[in-house]
């Protein structure tokens, strides 16, 4: 099996949950297991999707075309940190290659944001996100080494999405719609080589 | 509107008929209005998609994750000409740049083909052809002094179906898959930009 054939499988597997208009728990729990056994082993990723910057990429895998959920390669890069934001749509978060730790971040009466829940990410493990939780954090590469990879799903488009980073200081929202890194995206569908 | 925005429009038109599991009449009929709408301007291909080769080049625009149905940019280049061949599903091609000559090549009992029905499309046309039509043709580039494109849509991921091409002079059939030109399609999911 290739590289691609597992990326394929994931996604079709992932479509035809998506057929099914699943309730957000069952996205999180079948969707989640599907992430589980996909970074399981680090040897399917392109390497154009794997591509270190200086802080952060987010390189789309793969959007599904009625955007009910979309497959994202984090890297981050040595230093890299995002700023504190919050996503409104489930997520699942796969770490495959090196270490990323997120904060979770709570407002306060105050204004200035209150740390909470460190959760640090070993290859192979999967985090599980809804969209009803208070969900802003952080996210940084727990590396100080070489770049760190996770795969994220989340349900929706992400890169369409209306969100917000907030100033950990004052806990000002600012909205954001994320985009991403890249302009072209993995072709898994030449099944030439297969015949 | 963009480009990506154009062809994103398309595609999600496509994923919303291909959900209705219609008959084929009803993709050549609706999807081919579709394309009708898109060939009409050529303004949104991205240039990495009309890039023109030595022959003829296949690149993937999208594919359906189900495999419903593709989307494919023919590049022609200046003398390019396909051999005779099959498809197996049904087509709609829309012709968006230059020109193209289609012929259809009919088996006889002796083996030699014989050439049918010859088709000269021009931008903006819509050609449909179903699949249970007796389908081999030869396509060239009618323009002997630039490249020219043609959208082409097929009922499955061609770059996986198994089909034949044919030696005109026997009728001897051979067995391929064509696969695709490209290894990375457009990125059509990035919307921070409409915010
Ligand atoms: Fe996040
Ligand atoms: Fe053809
Ligand atoms: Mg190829």
């Amino acid at each position: 099996m290739t590289g691609t054939d597992k990326l394929r499988g994931f996604i079709q597997a992932m479509t035809r949950l998506a057929e099914q208009s699943p309730e957000e728990a069952r996205w999180l729990e079948e969707g989640g297991a599907l992430l589980e056994a996909l970074v399981r082993e680090d040897d399917w990723l392109p390497d154009a999707m794997a591509e270190p910057g200086p802080g952060y990429r987010q390189y789309l895998l793969h959007c599904d075309p009625l955007e009910r959920f979309s497959v994202v390669s984090f890297v981050w890069g040595v230093g890299a940190r995002t700023p504190v934001h919050n996503h409104k749509v489930w997520g699942l978060v796969g770490m495959l290659r090196g270490e990323e730790v997120s904060v979770t971040m709570h407002p306060t009466p105050e204004g200035r944001m209150r740390a909470g829940q460190v959760d640090r990410l070993r290859p192979g493990e999967v985090v599980r996100v809804g969209s009803g939780e208070e969900d802003a954090h952080w996210v940084e590469n727990a590396l100080t080494d070489r770049p760190s990879i996770s795969i994220h799903v989340y349900g929706g488009n992400i890169g369409a999405v209306e969100r917000h980073s907030f100033d950990p200081e004052t806990g000002e929202k600012r909205r954001f719609i994320s985009g991403y890194s890249n302009e072209f995206v993995p072709n898994l569908w030449d099944r030439s080589r297969a015949a």
